[in-house]
């Protein structure tokens, strides 16, 4: 199967997942719940649950376990996307084209539901029918990932330098809390359905990480380049903030001449660990790279 | 031991517990987790936290999985304090007698405060070391009980019941999701740590829902009755609001009788199945009722 479709299969079976999930413990009567759902299944590249998949598939895992890790993953980051919109944080009205979760249920509704997906999150993998220490891998990867020495951790990284001059190292440390703590959950929570060993799971965390910073790098490239359609978002969000970013720091051409190497090392460290079964997660990292929104 | 002796045994162990679960996941760097811990160590009751270790202790389970789940369920409900005071929602100044979180530190890191102690009770419990079953009982029970059909679904209740004139069903559903729900996880965390059967989770699921509707039904009559003195936050906001409470619908004597009976019957029907180890939660359910604060 070429890598399109090979995508194109495991979104569709994200999309399930996070149906099945949204039935179970997101009540349609709850307007809360409603608004979740909202911001859940309105589209997305879903690349963190793919990557649960993808992960769980190399190494020959429980695919039943990875698609509910998955869905679980993309809650944990949809209910960020929602918090992070929020008038007292980044306050955005768009996301995804369409209008934020506050713009279209209010900000008390919309906390909420990012309360309800951050919780519901952990309860769909304590539900998994696995052995228990499955679930509670998954459970301790998106803990890390997503919580004070993780996720959040980098939000708050972002609000603090956002107005200062920051250097290459702090950028690099937002972004690796920001952004790559999670997709490392999530590859973390592919390894667990698939009950992978230590060695295993360090190399993918060096994957996960390398992955999160070429696509960062190449989201503040695509802030100056790309166009508001292509985006669904508003472009040019981080000059207007004065933000250092890694075009700020080596123009647009560096910037992405850095991305290349970063993503060649990832790539081939990748292949050495896995060989051939790394294709596909060696194309995503590629499709980061040259992607245009 | 007399019960308040008991209780300050068991304080005492929540107490330790929160601290070791702050050096472990609320590191001092963040300005997030400070905003967290000042949250988190201000005092208060800790009535879920000593229910977890009493229904353990009642049933002989594992003590130090239970003061892990006591840390948990109370980072639990001290991010839904937070998520509540802030001007979204219900907009208070004061909790527990000082500066609302984000009073103190801001709106953005209040938030973000709420947020980490949400993701961090999960992966507390991710983190006991205790057979994997047990831990997946504890993060289902907190999943059940703080999501979409237990305590964000009250808050939700409570915020379209607010303006509107609300009977008495309406009431209890709201009591039953906003205060029952969370009290319902702490206790059958508690039984997790204990292994405890189906018979003994369904006693206990009814004593959790018996004393979270007393504890509300006193709540709205120590509202009319009580100081801000006493209480650490301000009285009469009820009826300012113009909410419909038990004093609304019955009185302060009425609404107290109520609550007596509602306790005797609790209290009986634990006894009946637990015989004299019930002792400490039958006499823990007649402080609540008796309680000035």
């Amino acid at each position: 199967m070429d890598y399109a479709t090979q995508y194109q299969e495991y979104l569709a079976r994200v999309n399930r997942a996070l149906e099945t999930a949204c039935d179970a413990f997101l009540p349609e009567e709850s307007e809360v719940c409603r608004a979740a759902r909202y911001s859940l299944l309105g589209g997305g590249k879903r690349i963190r649950a793919v990557l649960v998949l993808a992960v769980c598939d190399m190494l020959n895992g429980d695919a039943a376990a990875a698609e509910q890790f998955a869905a679980a993953v993309e809650m944990l980051h949809c209910y960020s996307l929602i918090h992070d919109d929020l008038p007292c944080m980044d306050n955005d009205d768009l996301r995804r084209g369409k209008p934020s979760c506050h713009k279209a249920f209010g900000e008390a509704t919309a906390m909420l539901a990012g309360d309800v997906l951050l919780t519901e999150a952990f309860e769909v993998i304590a539900n998994v029918e696995a052995p228990a220490i499955v679930n509670v891998r998954a459970a301790k990867a998106l803990g890390a990932g997503a919580g004070s020495r993780g996720m959040v951790y980098g939000q708050e990284l972002d609000l603090k330098y956002e107005a200062l001059a920051a250097t290459e190292e702090q950028l690099r440390l937002i972004h690796r809390n920001k952004t790559g703590a999670l997709i490392n959950a999530a590859v973390q929570m592919g390894a667990a359905a698939a009950q992978a060993n230590e060695t295993q799971c360090k190399e993918l965390e060096a994957y996960a990480f390398g992955i999160g910073l070429v696509f960062q790098i190449v989201d503040d490239v695509l802030d100056v380049t790309g166009s508001q359609e292509q985006l669904g978002k508003p472009i040019g969000s981080d000059s207007e903030n004065d933000k250092t970013t890694f075009v700020t720091l080596y123009g647009t051409d560096g910037a992405m001449e850095l991305a290349q190497k970063l993503n060649d090392r990832t790539c081939a460290s990748l292949r050495a660990e896995f060989g051939e079964k790394s294709a596909f997660l060696e194309q995503l990292a590629k499709e980061l790279l040259v992607r245009r929104s």
